[in-house]
């Protein structure tokens, strides 16, 4: 009866789906549900949401698309959930700016702009695209309060954002109180077997499994990856933050742009976006783990393995080949000027001033403009903090793609 | 083009809809909206919610229904609204039993005995009775998110109930939040101009003005009545706490029960059930307001007003005619034994050991049955407290219909 118990490739296919994972709740039902799958012929249902307001995809969506990829590959279904019935109705409201309301072909164009992308990380033809109208659209009032009877408010409190919110007496319309029960109502709709997301959907998707236990289902497994921190090395990956590389960004750009992160995000980046693939870089990726190994020629890796990813072998040849003869040709010690600035009475400089002094701006204005614009950059990163001050040592500094100095403060 | 701001009738009806209100909000806007249906010749539409999972009327349901025959004689529409709606699905979480769903059949007759109970204080016949599935069962989920987004969390919180069982960590489910909303909506079905209801309702009626605002009618006036007390003297009258007179109860039970109140709730009585009637008794009141005059002749009056309003003036004239011959008679004190009882070391006695030595219980635990029972009374009044002392003084005591006593302690 429980023979599936001593099957080892329930054992492998569950490694793979908790490898990379931060959290994966219900994993002993799933055993048993994916044992009975497996008796059945089918694969599970495997459910990621994908917000139809925002379609282009970053480095970070690549993250959970990865982890939807691995388990396309062991046979599973992979249903895209476009949540369009919010986001067409968006804040009713009108209060908040952040959620405009999105007409229907303003989602069906971004549904399949997002499906186009997804394509390069997942098995896009063989997923199940899902628009969450289907079911909310035939949902009458008593539904919706049956729907809401099933959460208490106290715990719609707890999530981080309504609680911090709350806590600091900004206004919470009660329908975006509403919006979880909608998304973990198309969990029962989809019958899913596995909600994926990153970590920051955990209530999310916990509260799915609730709501398909209210509605008789068994609830589904939970995984969770890490949130993909941006090109500065400090905030999750976000396009309105300015961290993000778009994976449809050109080849030369995206290869540039691995290259000036820094050596620690490197290999971070490495973990969370290898997916399962380029198992050939995985004992260099060890060695730099413990403090040796080459982190420029594993950057290049990293860099040409993305370009590939999203754009082709071709495409990541001649990224690598621009990156070595313009941007790296162009940092050449020989080619740059050194430059020696006094450090200020406090041992250091501003930023600001420092531009100015190197000629790189002829005002702290226009200065300050070419750090917002993300036009400078030290060392190789960008810099975006205008207030930034340099202290005693030696800088190569860039602004804009034709002026350098290796500048020396003290 | 201001001509009505001279109107005098305007001002006799804003004061007659203001008399006995604890709060009468939009007061000022009412009297434009008075004076266009004036000059319309049509009467304002006056809302008042009723419950129909409890159709047993009470004294405490008339104070409201009062106010609401008193628009009704100023030539506006009254409107009874049946929430039938929330009713047949009550708690769908099965959490609370307090509110059980009620079947479609259920809430039809329920309203069915409520009309004609409100039918002794209003004019029925003229009356608008109306149910609220016949829009909320036409809503879609769409417009229960668009409903939901014009108001916030924080503020339901601060409603009375909510704010008492968050602040205590008792469960309050997401759909208990969508009821105000509801009955708020109602208020733009109906397109009310006013709003009735207890003091214990101001939070939901306002909720009423702000979403008639939201959804562009301009907001009802609400008006305010004090909540009754109960023949306990203390509670706000409810049948669940055993303190309420039902109007249906049979004459004798009305008069006998308003005859065992205390002089002090007898005038809050008058104050808020003689709704502009019962005028011959205005200066009485008065006098007994500062402190001379005649309490218990008017105590009969009120006792028959009261019967005569819910059953006639033939029953009030029976009612009054039993109390005399058999309440009343039984307690001559001719025909009452004179008992003297040793004040205790504290200087005076429990209750129970009153009774028990009385000879009106065999012991302490039959003396508190007949309390629990309401079966003991103090000087006319009902006694429901065990723990009570008495101390040195003249009592008149009696237990069941049977036993009486003049009790001296001391």
């Amino acid at each position: 009866m429980r023979a599936e118990r001593q099957d080892p490739e329930l054992d492998r296919q569950l490694a793979v789906m908790r490898e990379g994972s931060v959290d994966f709740y219900g994993e002993a039902e799933l055993r048993e549900r994916l044992a009975a799958c497996r008796a059945q012929g089918r694969g599970l249902r495997v459910k990621l949401g994908m917000d139809p307001s925002a379609p282009d995809l970053h480095l970070g969506h690549t993250v959970v698309l990865g982890k939807l990829r691995q388990l396309q590959d062991l046979g599973h279904t992979a249903i895209l959930l476009v949540g369009d019935f919010t986001a067409r109705i968006g804040d009713p409201s009108g209060r908040r700016k952040t959620r405009p309301a999105l007409r229907v072909e303003e989602v069906r164009r971004n549904a399949a702009t997002y499906v186009d992308q997804a394509g390069l990380v997942i098995d896009a033809p063989r997923a199940e695209v899902r628009f969450n109208s289907e079911w909310m659209e035939r949902m009458t009032s008593d539904d919706v309060v049956r729907l809401c009877s099933h959460y208490t408010v106290a715990r719609l409190l707890e999530r981080d954002d309504f609680a911090k919110r709350y806590a600091a007496g900004e206004p919470i319309s009660v329908h975006e109180f509403l919006y979880p029960f909608v998304q973990a109502y198309d969990s029962v709709a989809l019958r899913a077997d596995v909600e994926l997301g990153g970590t920051d959907q955990t209530f999310n998707l916990l509260m799915g499994r609730e709501i398909q236990r209210a509605y008789g289902q068994a609830p589904q497994a939970v995984i969770t990856v890490p949130l993909l921190v941006g090109t500065d090395g400090r905030e999750k990956m976000s396009k309105s933050l300015g961290n993000a590389i778009g994976i449809t960004e050109p080849p030369e750009e995206i290869y540039g742009r691995v290259m000036s992160i820094s050596d620690a995000l490197m290999l971070g980046w490495y973990d969370l976006l290898a997916a399962g693939e380029w198992a050939d870089l995985r004992s260099e990726r060890e060695r730099l783990g413990s403090g040796s190994g080459e982190p420029l020629r594993f950057k290049q890796a990293l860099a040409r393995r993305l370009v590939e990813r999203f754009h082709g072998t071709e495409a990541a040849e001649r990224a690598e080949a621009h990156f070595h003869r313009v941007v790296r040709g162009r940092e050449a010690p020989d080619e740059i000027p050194e430059r020696r600035l006094a450090a200020g009475a406090s041992g250091d400089r501003g930023l600001l001033e420092v531009l100015v002094e190197l000629g790189f701006a002829a005002s702290h204005g226009e200065a300050r403009r070419l750090v917002v614009q993300r036009a400078v950059a030290i060392d190789d990163a960008v810099v975006d903090d205008a207030a930034l001050r340099l202290g005693r040592g030696v800088y190569r500094i860039r602004a804009g793609k034709r002026r350098f100095a290796r500048a020396e403060i003290g």
